[in-house]
Formats: structure tokens, C-alpha cells, sequence
């Protein structure tokens, strides 16, 4: 350990209680522009993130270095927001603060016809993390009671029954040793609109716009209606949902980085004893 | 663009062409120490180093992007060399430099008993990059004439006709689009031994040491003969091998980040034009 394991002072309050989706909490009423538990502003972000990516970074590579040793746990981010939002800034600034090595990187979009012709988590239990790793979804099995919902790709009486098929389905990853950090992003349309704006300026963003974001924002209150439904029905004791609001893209990486930090850490972990005789094998080194 | 695409002025050649491999070249005459074509020292290292990553992740989000537009090119790393040849650095502090969405990393270590019962480029067929990604291979097919051979794992009848197998295999990644940059990472026995004595002493090195190790350094003569036959006999011109010498982590880092970027830049691309009409998307966006 390089580093105290202390939150750093400019956090007033853990990320994983501040942020934790409460029942009665109204997504009509998130503020994307907050930026709770945090007394700093913009000019501490790029000291402390650096800073609290190399903490992660270790953190990861104890994780690694355990399950070469035996340990099967792994941690799953479960990144959901709608367009814009940031995941893919997370997934760079703060996923991409760690090594590949231990990675597992994975989008959800448009199933292809081998995924449908399965059940909708076959290709999510596909990209579950092996024993060590940080699995990263980016969108996940909850866009199947989401943008399956909003543009009515299955009937009520199938998407309705899988908040519990869902539920069940993480109690199954808990069980065997994965802690799952659900992340839901919140951008508010006004910023949308401007980030969208700026995809439509810049042509080396022209590649990340796609007209079918319109689409999507035109379809907002649907949304907002599918995600309460999601947090209401699916933040559990075990996989509970991160409420982070992301119209100060210097926030949710902060946020992020912290709430992965603090799952990591509460693995209790210290690196893995050797499994052969150091002594011995220093004698060995020295006469070859 | 932000940055000039010319060659930094601390290299007095490319590395593409200074660390090609040549016939003739014997890997016992292989100086680990040097720092070929490199005119800077040590203490260049790490403003480059972070320069140069930069250049290199906007390359990978290029390649990314077109692929989104239909490009089906890739890129694949190919890292050989012996225990503590710093494989694992390349990922972690070159590779780790780029977006992990863009990243498929796989280690090729001792294979399952699945992989066995399969031909012995099936599980490298499984992990080559898709369209737009970059591959990285932290071992590779390679194994299947190096350890393969060094341990008999298979008599000569059977990996013997695996380099003209790899050969063919290779020219069938590069005719469907992939680029492959191929390194063969070099460190001394000294060198080597310093590096194993280190993870003897620091508990948080104890994992990567393995008593194997030592059994590994012990056939060192059995190991040149392997790598000069597989330098010999799959240095092709739409493959060609690459000589780094590690004793000097700096530069082998810089020196592989110099042959990526030098491959990515080769694909000549610029940002995908849109697919869409922009002034019609931004009254749309206007709109709503």
C-alpha cells in the first residue's frame, strides 16, 4: 500500500451511501448538475483522479494477483445512461487507469439474431468477469427492461417477470463471488442537447452521433418512467444501484473511481502468500 | 490531428526499419542493453513516453471510429520473450495508454485440456481482434514452436510444419485486413536474474514469481535455438519480426509504442465522414 486508505478529504461523505438509490427517490427529480459529497470543484479534479486511478490500479492488481492464488472473486461495473451520459468516458478515464490485463470490456447494443434466438441474459452471462478480473458493461442485461420497454420489442408479460429474473440472476453472481457496482448515469436534456451539439460540430465526433439519439431523447419521459421502474424494482441489499449525476463529467469520474475503489477495498484483500519456499527459491536463483 | 505526424526528433530512425529483423541476425549476438536508434536517454523517457501514448490512443480511437463506418481493419500486437522480458509492462504501460473499449487483450499461457483436444490455432483464431479493435497477444501461436519444442511437448514431425502453418495462417490475417506487428522482446540472463531476485523480496511481487522459472532459464540455450528458428523461418514480409532489446525498460516501451504507432499510421486513415446530413441532424437537434 502506497497510499492511506482514507477517503480523500474533498469527499465529505462516501460515494457508495451518498449515492445509493433510496426507495422513494423520484427520477424526475435527479439533479444531473449536483455533485453530492464532494466539497472540491473542477480544479481539484485532475490531482485528485489521478491520483485515486493509481489507487484503483492497485487495487485491480491485487485483485489479479488473488485470483492466480486461488481466489475466484471478481467485480462486475454495470455502466447504464442514456445517450451522452458518459459511459464511454468512463470506460476511458477511469476503467482505462487500469491494466488491460485485468480487464474485460463489454457493450451491450443491438442483440445480434444468434444473441435473440436466446434467452436475453445468454450473451450477458457470455461476458460475466473470470476469477480476478473487472468485468465492464457497457449498457448491460438491464437495456432488456429499458429500450425492450420503451419501444414495446416484447409484450408487458415478457419484459414484466425479468426485474425478478434479474434480481435472482445477480444474487446467483453475488453468491459465487462477484460484487457488482450498478451505476446509473444521469445527464439532463438540456446538457444533452449541447453534447449532441457538439458531435454535430466537430467531425472527428461525427462518428459518435447517430440520428437515433433524437429518437431516443424524444422518447425521455418513457425513459425516465423505465428507469424508476429499474431502480425501484432491482436495487437490492446485495446489487444495489449508484445514482450519479453526469452533467459535470469531472464528477462522475471522480464518483465512479470511488465507488470502485470502495468495492475493491471492501474485499479485504492483502496480497497472496507465496506457495513455495522464498528462501529456498532465492538459494536456487543464485546458483543459476 | 493535434499533434505533427513526424518521427520525434529524440529517434534517429524508425524503429520499424532499425529493429526489423534481418537474416543473418543471431540471437545470441543480441546486445539486451542497447537502445538502437533511440539518440535520448532515460531521463527523456517519461514526457515522451506520455507524448507518445497520447499520439497512440488517438490512433486507436481513429481505427475504432472507422470501424463504426464499416472499415473491417484491425491491428494486432504479437509480444514473445522469456519470463521477466517485461510482456506485462507493454500492456500495462503501452497498451494501458488506450481506451480498453478498443482493446482485446489475451494471454496464451499453458493450454486447457478443451484447447488441447482442438488444433493448436483454435484458440488463437477465438481471440483475434474484430474489426477496428486492437489485439494483443501477451504470448501467442508462437508457444506452439518455442516451448513446444524446447520441452517436446509434440515430436518434430508435428511442430516442424507449424512455421510454414503460422506463416500461411499470418497471410490470411493480413489479406482480411489485419495488421500484425510482431515483437520479440529480448533480456539478458543477468538482467533476468536480477528481475527474479526482485519478485523474491517484495510480497507484492511474490505473485508473478513462479519456481518454474528457474527450470525455464536453465534451457536458455534450448530457448535461442527455438526463438533464432522461429525468427528464421515466419519473419515475413507481410509479418515481420521485431527485435527489442528490454534490459532498459524505457526503451522498450517507447520502442514498441514507436512500432504501433508507426503500423496505425500506416493505415492512412482519417476521421469517417457522416453518414448522415449534419445541417439537417442539427436543425432536428434544434428542435427538440
Amino acid at each position: 500500500m502506497t497510499e492511506p486508505d482514507a477517503l480523500p478529504s474533498l469527499w465529505s461523505h462516501e460515494p457508495r451511501v451518498q449515492l445509493r438509490f433510496r426507495a422513494g427517490v423520484k427520477v424526475a427529480d435527479i439533479d444531473a448538475d449536483a455533485t453530492p459529497g464532494f466539497r472540491g470543484d473542477k480544479s481539484d479534479a485532475p490531482t485528485l483522479q489521478a491520483e485515486r486511478n493509481t489507487r484503483f490500479a492497485e487495487l485491480q492488481e491485487m485483485l489479479y494477483a488473488n485470483s492466480r492464488a486461488g481466489d475466484t472473486r471478481s467485480l462486475l461495473l454495470v455502466l447504464q445512461g442514456m445517450d451522452t451520459a458518459g459511459k464511454g468516458g468512463i470506460v476511458k478515464h477511469v476503467v482505462g487507469g487500469c491494466n488491460p490485463q485485468g480487464v474485460q470490456y463489454r457493450s451491450f447494443g443491438k442483440p445480434t439474431a444468434e444473441e435473440l434466438s436466446h434467452h436475453y441474459l445468454w450473451r450477458v452471462r457470455k461476458a460475466l468477469p473470470a476469477a480476478g478480473h473487472i468485468g465492464v458493461f457497457d449498457r448491460s442485461h438491464y437495456e432488456d427492461v429499458l429500450i425492450v420497454r420503451v419501444h414495446n420489442l416484447v409484450p408487458p408479460g415478457v419484459w414484466e417477470p425479468r426485474y425478478d429474473e434479474i434480481n435472482a440472476f445477480e444474487r446467483e453472481l453475488v453468491s459465487a463471488g462477484t460484487t457488482i457496482v450498478k451505476v446509473a448515469m444521469f445527464v439532463s436534456l438540456d446538457e444533452q442537447k449541447k453534447r449532441l451539439a457538439e458531435r454535430l460540430e466537430r467531425p472527428d465526433k461525427y462518428w459518435k452521433y447517430n440520428p437515433g439519439d433524437i429518437d431516443e431523447r424524444l422518447k425521455w419521459p418513457a425513459y425516465q418512467q423505465a428507469y424508476q421502474a429499474m431502480l425501484d424494482r432491482t436495487s437490492t441489499d446485495y446489487a444495489p444501484w449508484h445514482i450519479v449525476p453526469c452533467n459535470r463529467k469531472w464528477y462522475s469520474r471522480l464518483a465512479i473511481t470511488e465507488l470502485l475503489i470502495e468495492a475493491l477495498k471492501g474485499l479485504n484483500m492483502s496480497w497472496p502468500p507465496p506457495d513455495f519456499d522464498v528462501e529456498a527459491e532465492k538459494k536456487r536463483l543464485a546458483a543459476v
